[in-house]
């Protein structure tokens, strides 16, 4: 196997897709879902069905093998039956089709001798014929730009991500939520198996993409660990790289095993990995998806000093508690902020100071935009987080109106402000609630504003986007 | 001041409520919408609107002071400015209204030699007089039983939660988040500075009355910590107690001491107390509400091995990695349930065992209760965790059935099944979505059964429920 990764490039905007593996009859998953959400959004090449007993399926001449194929495809799916792989592979070999996605499971995560064996088979197939090989046992590669979007968020969204993943289920919900958020994905591989092309050659081929600037990662094990350490820490200097290591546990580790045949390695192994590479340990869908948000759309900050808006009076409490557990610090705010603060915030009912318990800020998006220059003008202060209300009954607001569109304009027109994010809270059994906070946050994030349900979610963000940026030296450029 | 708290019941139950310093006027927080809250809720009882400047306000007639009502009502909500606190609560001593709540703030929380001096002067004048006072700075009683609702979750809803806490604003979202899953408070007070009734009086009466079969708790100092030590381990034998200890951090105790004039008291000192006491904490919404639900609807499971049912290869991982991270525990199946699972899991693209990683599960209930029946009768199994997914186009499921009513008929029907909760993912930018997650989850808890919208909350609130069972004696009846 070649080591060049610089030649992936056909798995995300192949011109031609061979799917060798397409029943006829009724919706199933596999080279028929493949090849019907293609065809649904317009991939804009030439898509091959391959099936020996078919004319023809979803209205596309069917081929009986990749032989007969009127052209040499970019890419092949194979969804056969995994005895049937090797087979394909040598077919492919023979007719020069080198970028092969292999969708087919039951390999060594079966645990299976025949597994195994039939993995083995691959890899050798693959090194001797050159073939680059993406899997076996995963859902391969995603490009909104390209239309290649036969799994993930559909139709799905170009922007600045690219992902690197050992799971496609956790691929997909991962490209629907950030989508959701209006923040895309360039590209992403779910490569299961990993057993021919490795998670450095996708790390390598996306850090030399320009396209991508923050690459998050899902990973069970790694094959080939002192280039994957050496590619990583090169790597997050420049581009962040957030990294979700699946199997950490012993009943993880195990799952893990008959999940991709991975070997998960040990903790203490990973937590220096962790710490000598500047690669940021996430450990949940919410954390990691939070994190990319936050590293997406945020300058880096230049302390961790964070000026908490809104609140209320055990919010304040409560909020300050969970910066300062997340790492950050909630610091005083200079003299001369204090002395314009305190003329605007009444002794009762209120906390002037940090945080600002200030009921107006909810109401008056002029107001809080007054606040928001205090916390970027306060030496003290490197970054800030503004609470959102969503106005009803059980607040005592029967009217309070939706600044969001004025703090959004405001914080638009602002050059170079200091991260600013939002917490939008919605959670319950309330489905307008959750609803209405959904959208709102949508809105922040689309306007390149996070937003996020909960304060100590937003502080644990702002944390990992602190730390990236103090251990590549970013934070020194910082605002 | 009377240690005897079994008259705190007329706090929630009045048949009369006096609002002292109700403004005319546009609608403001305070004693007028106090009135307007209990009006719109139809309290049942008499309000006396107190005034000396209107004959009438909100229809109803309007009174010069106390002493000219036309009987000593239940209950004063005291809403005058502060340095008129003292002389309200005298001339409540010279008619004998004895429980008094103040809706004031500007005491002791503002740090002002003025404020320290007009709060000391409530004691004693309280103390002397024999009065019953919540507060100052506070939102008081809330009883939906009683439609006494002029704040918290509107109209709320009965049901076994008793709120402690100082903090009025997480009160309400507290109220209302439970109210929004189906599981309501019979009885809630935010005491705030807590300078005459303190925590202690109110977890004294609280665990007395037979209606509160759970007490969450939000506190940012103790008044009387060797009487709080005993009364805590004492109650929290027979009733779970989950507190949230807001003040936690130094920052979070500066903002503690505005907000109720709050001694935060030493980490060791809490640490000791959390251990020693079988007190639950917490620490976020979130984590409080989550753990309550497990409380309220669980019965207390005999060990912790957890069986996780649906999942997705990367989500089997990812969540036996979060079940372990919490403390719990994701065992091998027997040999027998696992005999019988593998007649019904295909070798390639599932992963039969725990976790089960099986797609049928999600769309067959007759199935699903097939599996839940195995986790009931496996005896390493002690509790079971079921992921749902809500069907959508990136799922490759255009047509899933939701199969959530027939599980909970099943659910339902099987009396004496091991503590058993759901997982129902929908955050993200999807309004729709979102809607839909918190529909489901509301389903699920309205049914008695917990349901959150992550597996790591889903493993915590399990893991806080697995310990307080195990630590009081009631894992050795647990199921």
């Amino acid at each position: 196997m070649s080591s060049k990764t610089s030649d992936l490039g056909p798995f995300f905007d192949p011109r031609s897709i061979a799917i060798v593996g397409v029943p006829t009859g009724a919706y199933r998953f596999g080279g028929m879902s493949f090849l019907q959400k293609l065809q649904e959004n317009d991939f804009p090449g030439r898509l091959y069905p391959v099936n020996p007993k078919a004319q023809e399926i979803r209205g596309l001449k069917a081929y009986p093998d990749l032989t007969s194929l009127p052209e040499v495809p970019d890419l092949a799916i194979v969804a056969v039956g995994a005895r049937l792989v090797p087979s394909i592979l040598q077919e492919c070999g023979r007719i020069g089709l080198r970028h092969i996605h292999i969708l087919t499971s039951g390999f060594k995560e079966t645990g299976t001798p025949e597994g195994k064996r039939l993995e083995e088979k691959i890899c050798s197939i693959s090194r001797e014929r050159g073939l680059k090989v993406i899997g076996p046992n995963c859902m391969g590669p995603y490009c909104p730009s390209s239309r290649v979007t036969a799994w993930g968020a559909i139709p799905g969204l170009d922007g600045p991500i690219g992902v690197i993943s050992q799971s496609g289920g956790i691929t997909q919900r991962f490209t629907e939520y950030t989508c959701s958020l209006g923040i895309g994905t360039n590209k992403a591989v779910s490569f299961g198996n990993g057993s021919v092309l490795s998670s450095s050659d996708y790390l390598q081929f996306m850090a030399e993409d320009k396209e991508i600037k923050v690459i998050a990662m899902y990973l069970e094990s790694v094959q080939d660990g002192p280039r994957f350490f050496r590619l990583a820490r090169e790597v997050s200097k420049e581009k962040p790289i957030v990294l979700w290591k699946g199997g950490e546990s012993e009943a993880g580790a195990a799952t893990a095993a008959s999940h991709t045949g991975a070997m998960s390695g040990e903790t203490q192994v990973w937590e220096g990995f962790f710490r000598q590479t500047g690669v940021i340990r996430v450990r949940s869908m919410d954390e990691w998806a939070d994190t990319i948000t936050a590293l997406t759309l945020l300058a880096p900050p230049k302390g961790k000093g964070v000026f908490l808006v809104g609140g209320g009076g055990g919010n304040s409490v409560a909020y300050s508690d969970a910066c300062v557990r997340e790492g950050l610090e909630v610091p005083r705010l200079s003299d001369s902020t204090m002395e314009r603060l305190r003329e605007s915030v009444p002794v009762a009912g209120s906390i002037a100071g940090n945080p600002l318990d200030m009921f107006r800020v909810f109401q008056d998006s002029e107001y809080l935009a007054e606040i928001l220059e205090l916390g970027y003008g306060d030496p003290h202060i490197s970054m800030i987080i503004v609470d959102r209300l969503i106005a009803r009954k059980a607040f005592h607001l029967p009217d309070l109106p939706d600044a969001t569109p004025e703090v959004i304009n405001f914080l638009k027109e602002r050059q170079n402000r200091k991260p600013t994010v939002f917490t939008v809270d919605s959670e319950g059994g309330d489905p307008e609630l959750a609803g209405e906070g959904a959208l709102m946050r949508r809105e922040f994030c689309e306007a390149g504003i996070p937003a996020f349900p909960t304060l100590k979610r937003a502080a644990r963000a702002l944390a990992h986007l602190f730390r990236w940026s103090q251990q590549t030296g970013h934070a020194r450029a910082g605002l």
